[in-house]
């Protein structure tokens, strides 16, 4: 018990139950506990929410569980192409980079940029060499391959649409019985201070440079010490479409909503333009809201009592 | 006299009276009514909005005189490196291209986006493929040289911080007497339905791949009939951090200010965390907020009454 909470998510999809053996849907909790207990050992030591989110985004990017660092999925021309943000709610800092291939945790490349350049938003080979300027560590793109998400890429890849469309992703998944999902997590610390940060392989076998809520804040990432710390996960384009992370935020500010209230209300918002995804939400106070309209996202939280939570399905 | 209006920007800067030729600033006067002219000949003729704003912003891109398509700035490789969004507040779709290099007017290319993909931001050389794909323009790179531009890099290419600080762009301007802006474009149309786009080159000298807030719907860009349009520039950086554009909507609905009250609140906003900047704004029954907090800003509106405005200065 303190008063400190944190919240993670490993992607919202269309798994349906049975999906795993009972030893995979272990292996997630399992991997989302361990992912909780790196945040929130550093909270528990006073340490700041933006080293929590950092620490506990690091965990599941190292883990080919989940669409993010090792385990991304493969963009159309067999790369792993991974997005990230960061940002900090006591004073708006934040840090995002795009399209890299080379940053082993592109979570901790966001935050160089948040703290070692004025800029918020690098992509591509430029934000590489950023990274590796500020002595982020850089790995062959080798590094990222997991055999079974490539396989899953082979045998998606000449499916017309399967690349483009916005929703054929989380079909894919579905279809195949996988589900790779964006990460991302949400924390308040013991000195009032607000964090949230999300990392992503993007969509299976992406086409065009596109680029997803991941990386921009104000879409799936927002934090403010004024009210509350988002990661969202889900089709992006419905994300940023209407500023969704950012959302949440001016729903509790300006209209006095409960963070329950904000996040489920933003949801409803993505569901109205047809889209399909989830958040997590923390608010100044320690409250915890994870809404999704999928009928799965792998999440999990441990809240200002010290209950713990890890769940997948509904 | 109609029942549409419209407004654009050519870029807020820190320009002093004096700086330019009655000659030169009489010339940024006449492509700003250009400008206006034709997106406004669209509303007058029951086109759309998005319509509309799409061929103001093209005019300004054509121009040398603003930065943004033909006239762009330079990175810090000497290449022109350009950023642009779109959206139409009647159904909230939206499409951006990021870090294009051979896009004649990256705001066609970012409504091909819109209206061609289920996504709504592509970078790089992905999305020069799909702007091509769609019949866009295509040019070589040496289309978008400008000498006067070229020099201005060669003199402060050199310079450390001047390609890196957020804010170093602006006094680069000051100091040289020199301001190349961004631009942008709302309008209302005789149907009701509202629109905004964004186009720029960036920052002079920019580095490490970095975006600004010009691509980024909901910082640089939004549109929502239930609200307003709104088209920024500036310090982009400010502008991500507090999803700006976005916010003047959310004040509208959320908080019930007006449009003036609401972007005038904006602008306080990106200045309390120390940016720079301005930005258009129009709501839904055509009244129209042009609020900056640097010395200059070029702008132009045309009203509900059919009253026309073009400024630089305060």
């Amino acid at each position: 018990m303190g008063n400190y909470a944190i919240a993670i998510h490993g992607g919202a999809g269309r798994l349906m139950t049975g999906v795993f053996t009972p030893e995979q849907e272990k292996a997630y909790h399992d991997k989302l506990a361990e992912a909780l207990q790196a945040g929130y050992a550093i909270l528990a030591h006073d340490g700041t929410a933006v080293d929590a989110v950092e620490a506990s985004v690091r965990v599941l990017e190292d883990s080919p569980l989940f669409n993010a660092g090792k385990g991304s999925v493969f963009n159309c021309e067999g790369q792993n192409e991974m997005d990230a943000s960061i940002m900090n709610g006591k004073n708006l800092k934040a840090g995002a980079i795009a399209a890299v291939h080379t940053i082993r945790n592109p979570v901790s490349g966001a935050r160089a940029v948040m703290e070692k350049s004025t800029h918020v938003l690098l992509a591509g080979a430029g934000a590489e060499k950023f990274a590796k300027e500020c002595g982020i560590e850089i790995v062959p793109p080798s590094y990222f391959y997991d055999e079974e998400r490539y396989q899953h890429w082979l045998a998606t890849k000449d499916m017309e649409g399967a690349s483009w469309a916005g929703d054929t992703y989380l079909t894919n998944q579905a279809t195949t019985g996988k589900k790779f999902g964006t990460v991302g997590c949400v924390a308040l610390d013991s000195a009032g201070n607000l964090a949230a940060a999300t990392s992503t392989g993007g969509v299976n076998n992406k086409k065009f440079g596109r680029i997803g809520d991941s990386p921009i804040i104000g879409a799936g990432t927002y934090a403010d010490n004024k009210t509350c710390a988002v990661s969202c996960t889900g089709e992006g384009e419905y994300f940023i479409r209407q500023s969704i992370a950012f959302d949440v935020s001016a729903l509790i500010e300006y209209k006095g909503f409960t963070v329950a209230q904000a996040a489920t209300e933003a949801i409803k918002k993505v569901a109205q333009l047809g889209g399909e995804g989830g958040l997590i939400a923390i608010d100044n106070k320690g409250n915890i809201s994870v809404p999704f309209n999928t009928s799965s996202m792998f999440r999990g939280w441990i809240n200002m009592e010290g209950e713990k939570f890890t769940g997948v399905f509904r």
